[in-house]
């Protein structure tokens, strides 16, 4: 197996730190996003999408999104388990880990990428040019602050996002509050059950991964 | 079990197909999204992020996001099964559901909601109030056809989106290219390989759950 990569982006972050949670060495192949290099024929030969993380099995397989990749991983490798135990557990998992992909990841990226003169006509990932709007910049960081707010009350209740273990719900968030620093947004601020989470979960060795 | 249902929405008959190609029979409990009842303090208890479809288990957990509800299901009802059999099939499935999930339905949801009257100040889903923008028609537009395209790429060499069996992904992806047709667009037109498939899916009796 290896893991096309890139070491500054939020969503290879997720599957790196996954990997480090389950005490996995699997090889990295650096796909240099500011160079573009997701954009080559040959990067789209393995994913058309031309996102990162792709993990390419021992058959040859590429996987892309997070989501699959780690699913990927927990049924080869079950231990720790990362995405619930039962039923219900894996179903709180899943459905965390959607909001958090659904409403924090895209929010974030709408506000950077309409901002930053490093995604001018490449507002979405992927080959198509699309020009930056600056008023979804404001729009964007409406949302991620709404975003905040909802992670915030379920923290208040749940000592992880998805119950009471860590999972890749919380690898996620991680990985979205401190790339919400990158639009200069701090969701810990006046947000204390997400500072207490926070707190918890960057202290971890696989948030640095 | 009980699931909180909008008839006319394509989230809530993702779920509906899902359950019909499960031969399961699990009531249905409407939240009239026309008269906003997903914002209703009532449903706010159920589901704070005011979506359908919410499937309240046995146990009283409620589940939102359809990834979710359909591993739930998976779990306690095996057969069929429509998240794939090995842990490579399942990751495909995961994986091309998510990209329509990330693709193909934001980009639709995003013409459909800056265009409609109905979606006035609901830009998004949930309470929070978000001005239409009429710019982001046209860009909704580029994005289907761009998500058009890559899934007729895709099933020009697959016979179903994940693979050679019908799975979760093509019920996503049966519920999103008829959701495109909301805003007139037909994606079966100038892709063979896609209407042949939409042919072959929406012939199958869940296609009218």
């Amino acid at each position: 197996m290896r893991l096309f990569d890139f070491n500054r982006a939020p969503n290879p972050r997720r599957a790196r730190m996954f990997i480090a949670e389950k005490g996995l060495d699997i090889p990295l192949v650096p796909v240099n996003l500011y160079a573009k290099e997701q954009l080559s024929p040959e990067f789209q030969q393995i994913n058309p999408g031309c996102t990162v993380p792709v993990l390419e099995t021992d058959d040859g397989t590429y996987i892309s999104e997070v989501v699959a990749i780690c699913h990927y991983l927990e049924a080869r490798f079950p231990e720790p388990a990362l995405l619930g135990a039962t039923p219900t557990e894996q179903a709180l998992v899943l459905m965390w880990n959607n909001i958090v992909e659904n409403e924090g990841l895209p929010a974030i990226a709408e506000t950077l990428r309409n901002l930053s003169p490093g995604f001018r006509d490449h507002v979405f990932p992927g080959p198509v040019s699309y020009a930056q709007m600056p008023a979804l910049v404001e729009r964007g960081q409406r949302r991620i602050l709404q975003f905040m707010d909802r992670v915030e009350q379920r923290l208040g209740t749940s000592h992880y996002l998805a119950g009471e273990s860590y999972t890749l719900a919380d690898i996620s968030l991680l990985a979205t509050v401190d790339f919400a620093g990158w639009v200069d947004i701090d969701g810990r601020q006046g947000r204390p059950a997400l500072a207490d989470w926070h707190a918890r979960v960057a202290s971890r060795p696989s948030a640095a991964a």
